[in-house]
């Protein structure tokens, strides 16, 4: 089964002087990943944080960058999330830039090794938003995440 | 009498694939300006935003772009504040790359015109914090304004 | 005739710590919907600084904020550009916050004016990608220009 | 004795919608430092793209995040390299947010624990500017290098 994916596209602002992108810019591009998992699971981090007053932060990142992203590439990002504790999550990406082909199907199972621009681990945390304390995770998250492939 | 004047430094962060700093960065360089004005005139913004409890919103920016500015440039920030109104503040802003001597002294008034890369007028709201409605300035902000030179 | 118009999502990248998009980001917006105005015409920004060795920069802008675009939101961007010379163009930019049935159907023309959150113009020159020195637009460009809806 | 240190703050721009730095920015804060620290050394980032032709390259980054900074936070960020080889460096950065007698003296000896609030190991590779294909560090550079403690 092929992981959560999610497609971007490189603009003027996220490359720097050297003419690729900004190694920051791929934690946006990881986090607009994340992003949209949840949405798609069901979930909206803006209702979330109201009620039941949790939002995620990132405990920690492992990002290698194997190929430099250019101006206009159109990007594919992989979200694949793991429950790791009552309040604590991770999530294997990685950021491929895909053939045409591949780039229409957005199925990441037909990419290729040198696709791979950049692979990552992240590391986030359920925590109270208005305190930042660990915070146990709803319990339909706890289910979509059950539901995930192993 | 020389206006408030704050450097800032051009990392690879600021720039893009052109070679030159992202048009958007500069408005980042004004804000970084505005802040420090405000600070060196005794007002936190976070304090600000508890007590009594209003925040800086932009409403408008009108900017011009001259040259370019590339990395490791070193630019000063001016920032002259005026009072529109009770609840709203305007900015004439100037970005300058000055050369070293001027640099060192951080006194726009050396500065030659080839020197400026950047002008602008920032229109700036008083708002409350939660609701985002405008709300009077406080009587200590006043005051420090009408001390700015004309 | 419609305008061009870009759909783009707010992300945590683009909020700030009043829990609005931070003003600077509005220009990110206008900027990926002109690159994709020019797609759409059929231009590639990478081709066109290789031959004929031209880039877009940035000369003036001139917005307005009127409204708060907060995470989640989904945007539309529109982009109606004017020659204004050999190497100058103008854009008349607009970014709104439609309701769910103007976003489905990504027609400006459905927007109210309750959903305008920005108004901008922005005024870019066709410049040599190395000198930075104003350069003629290619003719293929000006046909597309002499195209669009007065 | 002490690891090179370089100051920062933290300005809206840096901040998101949970009202502490996002998480990719602090990526910005601990390339600045690189930077300065290059800058110190007597190395310009710019001269080097040019003669020999080489720039850097992130390979990869590793991130924890401990306690998140804030609106107007003064930061000391520092940097720590070691040469991995004849084309690669890595460095050990530490972000901190001192109390206000240790971040005048800018000594980050005198910082304690509870003012960590990030640490990141990175390795980066120096390439040829145009190829992005490894290449030998400069001899100078190395003696630099060589001179850092261990």
């Amino acid at each position: 089964m092929s992981p959560f994916c999610w497609p971007t596209r490189v603009y003027w602002e996220d490359t720097d002087g050297g003419g690729v992108v900004y190694y920051a810019n791929y934690l946006k591009y990881l986090e607009r990943a994340r992003t949209e998992w949840l949405r798609d699971r069901g979930f909206s981090q803006q209702l979330l944080a109201r009620d039941p007053g949790i939002i995620f932060t990132v405990m920690s990142v492992r990002i290698d960058y194997r190929r430099p992203a250019r101006l206009d590439d159109q990007l594919l990002v992989t979200c694949e999330p793991r429950r790791e504790g009552a309040a604590s999550l991770s999530f294997m990406q990685r950021v491929y830039r895909p053939g045409a082909a591949a780039s229409a199907s957005l199925d990441p199972s037909a990419l290729a090794g040198e696709d791979l621009l950049a692979a990552a681990d992240v590391r986030v945390a359920c925590v109270n938003a208005r305190t930042f304390r660990p915070q146990r995770m709803p319990e339909s998250l706890m289910g979509a995440l059950a539901q995930e492939p192993a």
